[in-house]
């Protein structure tokens, strides 16, 4: 069978939250939750725009998924992110439970999946996805910064 | 000299924090954030009050703190909170580069201190200031659960 929502799919809208983020003069990472095939949350990096270092695209998917949920936990959902979540976003996703994390670009430097179980126990993992198109956002964004 | 504004000072308002969220029925954590001597920031657990894994006592003081000095980095800042902050709240103050980080009590289970490397380099970290009443608060909370 031929499905539309794949996690290809799904990563684009993510890679369009990044831009979004982007255009904004944030670090281009982008985020989507996902439930039933549906998107329940988008996020994109508002550090700079709020001043806030917690306003990761993660956290602000994280806070939006259990707003439209009515619950904190996020078991069966999957979250789509352009970059390698870093300690805080992993942090939060372990406390929310989420079923499945796909990110596309590795983080070398703050990727938190350095760190031996910082994701919960039940959380699948999947990485990789359009990791060269998410990749190349953000050295195109840091480029344009030198 | 005799000071009174001392970490125990201090540690005793993260507690007041601490016992507010104990009022609301939320796991009794609390925090605040000083600069010169001057609390710029208070946040306790609302985790359950919001329906949100991420607010944490800790992520809403260094948003909070944020807002107050105009800028999201907390370098001449110290934090109080009653527990061991979990991998979220490190992660986060990681990226505030806060100056230091005083806790009350360990969190064996969760605490984020078993991880090396966690902390910013520039992060002085203290521990077990007034650890009995704040390991207390939150006995009595979860034996009241039971």
């Amino acid at each position: 069978m031929i499905t539309p929502y794949d996690d290809k799919y799904f990563m684009r809208k993510a890679l369009d939250e990044a831009k979004r983020a982007y255009a904004l003069d944030e670090v281009p990472v982008g985020a989507v939750i996902v439930a039933d095939n549906q998107i329940i949350a988008r996020g994109h990096n508002l550090t700079e725009q709020l001043n806030d270092v917690t306003a990761h695209a993660e956290m602000q998917s994280i806070t939006s998924a259990a707003e439209f949920l009515g619950g904190k936990y996020l078991k069966k959902c999957t979250l789509y992110v352009t970059l390698e979540p870093c300690v805080m976003c992993a942090g939060a996703l372990n406390w929310s439970q989420i079923s499945k994390i796909v990110y596309g670009a590795r983080d070398e430097r703050r990727g938190a999946l350095r760190y031996e179980n910082i994701l919960h126990p039940t959380t699948e993992l999947v990485g990789g996805v359009m990791a060269e198109e998410c990749s190349t956002l953000m050295k195109d964004f840091f480029k344009g910064k030198r």
